[in-house]
């Protein structure tokens, strides 16, 4: 959705990975939009549905059934919530509408609530259509996901940017004039808006799964087994409504990511028509770019392994993207952290210039793996210096973690 | 050398790592230049050095003694090679010798004679240059560390950048005239040339130690523990000069290239001060750029697979570097190869527009982890759209063969 807002992508269609036509010509599924499952009727083994157009509604039975509901962007409980001019952005429809209203409108003023993923995105998408942006973020930092001196790396590159940053704000709720939202209300000030955008995270949507006593854990999560499964026979969830797993901390664990609901519907659809398959959870990453910078992370960050009462070392180099005198070498900060002793890896962060991001992948596998920083070392990953230094970025930052366990 | 040859780096004094007088100051060791070890006495622990300067030649003793001579480019033994105007590509003079050759005399036809990575990345040198440029190769295909199907694709871009291709051609020898090559002979013609590359690739520079009677094995590379050390106490050796172990085969191997050579010289550096490291072995990786193409590889590659008498199963797919809208989206070629059976991964080769080949590191650690492409499939490897599709195309190569295993 971002980058339809930023017109980085025009055409709406290729957003649309499968249409239902498709699945209804090519699959042979028979899907229909605008139904709503009011109800799961467990010991019937029926939902009830509910057409949103005509209002009809039907009892329909199921042998297997599939949750698969999403998630629903959080709306703060503060006054002038509902104002018009606030937008949420999880949907095709929410992007359309916005970008209808910057096409339509033009406003010149946003506000961004919360800096996670959404918002920062936004926040580039808006400045690239030349609004002047500001972002309120309650933490000291944005993208949350990092440990403060990553973030803060992030930070500069939004105000590099020319984002204006209001950390450590709280919101407090919305000017309304007409019934539209005039201005963003922190604890510390007004900011004046012609757009508001909220960034504010998501909610699994298990309220139907929950009604029907199906068990949820982490925010409210949907629980399955490795198999995509509920703890009911035939009933299965994925995707944004469900709990995972998290392999590091092994614990449960809340993540909404279209590449984790991807991977967690192929489980479900495999088991659910007769196959075999699990996903066993996963590891935390995660990637994003904010105007011109790419920021990654994997694993535990500080505060999660604290929380865990784990102990850990910290290393964290600098270096270049390419060797050094490689046209394009930029920089690229990679931080690693590992258990104190074991000197196993828990986490690791990456933010730097073009080329940086998507290396935090080895890190990722190197989790799965159950590596130690020892191990990592001698890892032998590809050299050539269009691509790396002799020593990649993520191996120097595994030595120095080495040395220090 | 080949960037320093094709302007892509001008300042020659960037591409030295660390000078004589930094090692001299800052780490106190006295490095001499221009001094040759003519033997090793390992019963009286002392080598026999000369200044190549002024041929004063003496005995100096020691109690550990490292070996990393490295290696030298293959020299074919055909008529004409030592003529002038024939380049290998090695050194840091060889390199400046063929930039001042290119600066000064303005060659306009070179046949380079090798589609190995020096080859190809002189052509693209060569080509950036202005050159008219022809390449004689003995295989079918250049970059013979990948599968044809996959070296096809870079022959393919070769082809585009204006690169003559003379494939399944051996180099019979050189037309001299004046002392000076003026043409390149192989079995199927001659090809005029005001300069010849060489790039027929290099052998481990082991003679000293042979003749000390230290084993060699591989293309006659210096056989070394884990800890870089040769059969005798006190003699380590690192780099290009020695063998490898290779991981995934788990045979020895040779592999001449810089990542390599530096880590096994920090394993070497450890243990002879008293440390204590280890160098387990490599899994074949190697990356490359041909102009507009990324080209990377690890583990073994199909000759490899059927030598070792495995048999395997192929997933080759193609997909884009990012979301498929996303601008920049380029074509990617990931192929994996998985042992029949017990679906253990044995190796991966990608080729694609830029931002394909570094994820050749995903499947270099899924290597060193010992990995099944079923355990792959649910790899946590980050996604957004400017960096992936929502399955990165390494996990969709693994899916691809996992289900085929």
């Amino acid at each position: 959705m971002p980058y339809y807002v930023g017109r980085v992508v025009d055409d709406v269609e290729q957003l649309i990975a499968r249409t239902p036509a498709v699945f209804r010509e090519k699959q042979g599924i028979d899907v229909r939009t605008h139904h709503e499952v009011m109800e799961i009727d467990l010991s019937q083994r029926r939902v009830l549905v509910q057409n949103v157009r005509d209002g009809e509604a039907w009892r329909e039975p199921f042998d297997h059934l599939l949750i698969a509901t999403g998630s629903t962007p959080i709306l703060p409980d503060v006054p002038g919530a509902h104002a018009r001019g606030i937008y949420g952005l999880s949907t095709l429809e929410s992007g359309i509408r916005l970008r209808q209203t910057l096409d339509r409108d033009g406003p010149r003023q946003a506000v961004i609530v919360g800096g996670g993923y959404i918002g920062l995105e936004t926040a580039e998408a808006l400045i690239s259509r030349g609004l002047t942006v500001s972002l309120v973020e309650k933490e000291p930092q944005v993208m949350n996901t990092l440990d403060p001196d990553m973030g803060a790396l992030v930070c500069d590159e939004l105000r590099r940017a020319g984002v204006h940053l209001y950390l450590e704000e709280s919101l407090e709720g919305f000017e309304v004039g007409d019934g539209r939202a005039r201005a963003v209300i922190t604890d510390k000030r007004s900011l004046p808006a012609d757009l508001v955008i909220l960034g504010m995270g998501v909610r699994p949507n298990s309220a139907l799964a929950a009604d029907a006593a199906i068990s949820t854990g982490e925010k409210g999560a949907i629980q399955v087994n490795d198999r995509m499964q509920t703890e009911v026979q035939g009933v299965w969830a994925a995707g944004d409504c469900v709990q995972s797993y998290h392999l590091v901390s092994r614990r449960p664990f809340y993540v909404a990511l279209g590449t984790v609901a991807n991977k967690q519907g192929r489980v479900a659809g495999v088991n659910l028509g007769g196959g075999y398959a699990t996903f066993p959870g996963v590891v935390g990453t995660a990637i994003t770019k904010i105007c011109a910078l790419e920021a990654a992370r994997t694993g535990l960050q500080e505060r999660e392994i604290r929380g865990l009462g784990l102990e850990y070392v910290i290393a964290r180099i600098e270096t270049t993207t390419r060797s050094g005198y490689y046209p394009g070498a930029g920089r690229i900060t990679v931080k690693i952290l590992a258990e104190k002793g074991s000197g196993r890896l828990l986490g690791g962060q990456i933010v730097g210039c073009e080329g940086s991001a998507k290396r935090i992948d080895v890190l990722a596998t190197a989790l799965h793996a159950g590596f130690t920083v020892e191990e990592m070392i001698n890892l032998d990953l590809s050299y050539a210096p269009p691509f790396s230094p002799a020593w990649d970025p993520v191996l120097i930052a595994a030595r120095r973690a080495a040395g220090l366990v």
